[in-house]
């Protein structure tokens, strides 16, 4: 009988620490990155003069605009593909760990924003797939969040969170952005 | 040796529920949304006349199209940006609580159909954040589908499906779209 | 007492079951897709010359291109929006299942590369509904993977990974690219 009560107890416990782990894997989709990295990526727009160092291009513009200056204002409507190196730290002559490549377009007239459409793509001995990315970034604000989508390789599956910061920008020639990317989904 | 019997009876009883939950919350994640939205947007394009009122324009077009005019037929290979103001009625006129920004694409020759990638973009004292959204918009039909593909701010790392209706169209001068956003997933 | 043993055995074989299939039903979100499909799809890009068989065209080019021809050095900044037919084989002449829509952009001046959003769409009566796809395509490599972000119809809610293989490409005139479409969150 002593016995019974015994395993009956076990299987009590059992049962409690199985519904607390059903209950804590729930909790950490949501506050704790299953994986994350800081990346910073350099773009150098296409100016007419600039063909070697050039990482982007404009490739679309509103009627007002055209391909080497960037539309006025407020770079409404133009649409820019682009192959940025990635760095860990954010020096621009730092050896790239992967590509940034996809495409961004200005939508607003009224102030700075845009809309991001791209890829981090990776193939290092370290890091092999890429991250999938798209959402809005409102420029003017200190830091703005994309989604993480997708991902390939690596990061099979995953999702998250991007957060932008512009870590430089220099006149309409060049931008670097510090993202920290924050997975929530991992495989 | 009842008491036993009770408790084993109770352990069973626990075991059913607990079964029942698990199967609970995989249904939850099926039919009913977690969250829910109705919106409207409104489009006026930039027709090389309108640029106070025009909330888009043409940025790109195929060979046979131009940046004022849609193209023939069915406008198909015009890229329009936008930044359209989104309201909680079908009034034009009524207070935005955010914007749809990002583009649309027109990709078939032989009837109207278009491909999306935008944000909804909130930043009131209700809504903060950004719902990311992509798809084919099959615009001949009554209703059609989007996949909400992630989320930001209120709408973290959210998924579901964004329905689609034309609420009017005027020429080729404005479009009101009513988008009723279902999110299945949520944090 | 041999009656309790044998339940007591009974619910320890229960609850073994039980945690086999959580962690079962956590792996198969990894290795094993719920959903599988084989797809081709047929791109003709319209060169000035092909209007009634083209199937895509360059609806943008940096500012050294255009839209008749594919831009040079390895068509950087060209941007193509298509609607192309989808077969289950490899004859373009198949009857097509449904159509991939949206849009490529190729974004590196050393090499082909490109990136994607687009859909397919289905409408038949085997299959309706829509998945939806982005991602980079690193053309020179022999597979590459795409992210399905989302889904709707036969594809609710789907995430998962297309793979792409180029099954033929001749001239700047026709590619058919093979996908391997695995689908790994079904509903």
């Amino acid at each position: 009988m002593a016995a019974t009560t015994e395993l009956i107890s076990a299987l009590l416990l059992f049962l409690l620490i199985c519904s607390c782990n059903i209950s804590n894997s729930e909790k950490t989709r949501r506050p704790e990155p299953c994986k994350r990295l800081v990346l910073y990526f350099h773009d150098i727009v296409y100016n007419g003069k600039n063909a070697q160092n050039a990482t982007s291009a404009i490739v679309a513009s509103p009627a007002w605009g055209n391909k080497t200056t960037l539309a006025v204002p407020n770079r409404f409507g133009d649409v820019v593909v682009f192959d940025d190196p990635v760095t860990l730290d954010n020096n621009f002559r730092s050896t790239p760990v992967g590509r940034a490549q996809g495409f961004y377009l200005y939508d607003k007239k009224e102030i700075l924003t845009a809309w991001f459409g791209f890829s981090f793509v990776f193939n290092s001995t370290r890091l092999k797939g890429t991250i999938n990315l798209a959402g809005a970034d409102d420029i003017m604000k200190t830091t703005r969040d994309l989604s993480v989508v997708g991902g390939t390789g690596d990061f099979f599956m995953t999702r998250g969170i991007a957060t932008l910061m512009t870590d430089a920008l220099e006149d309409d020639q060049y931008f670097r952005l510090r993202v920290d990317v924050k997975l929530y989904e991992c495989y």
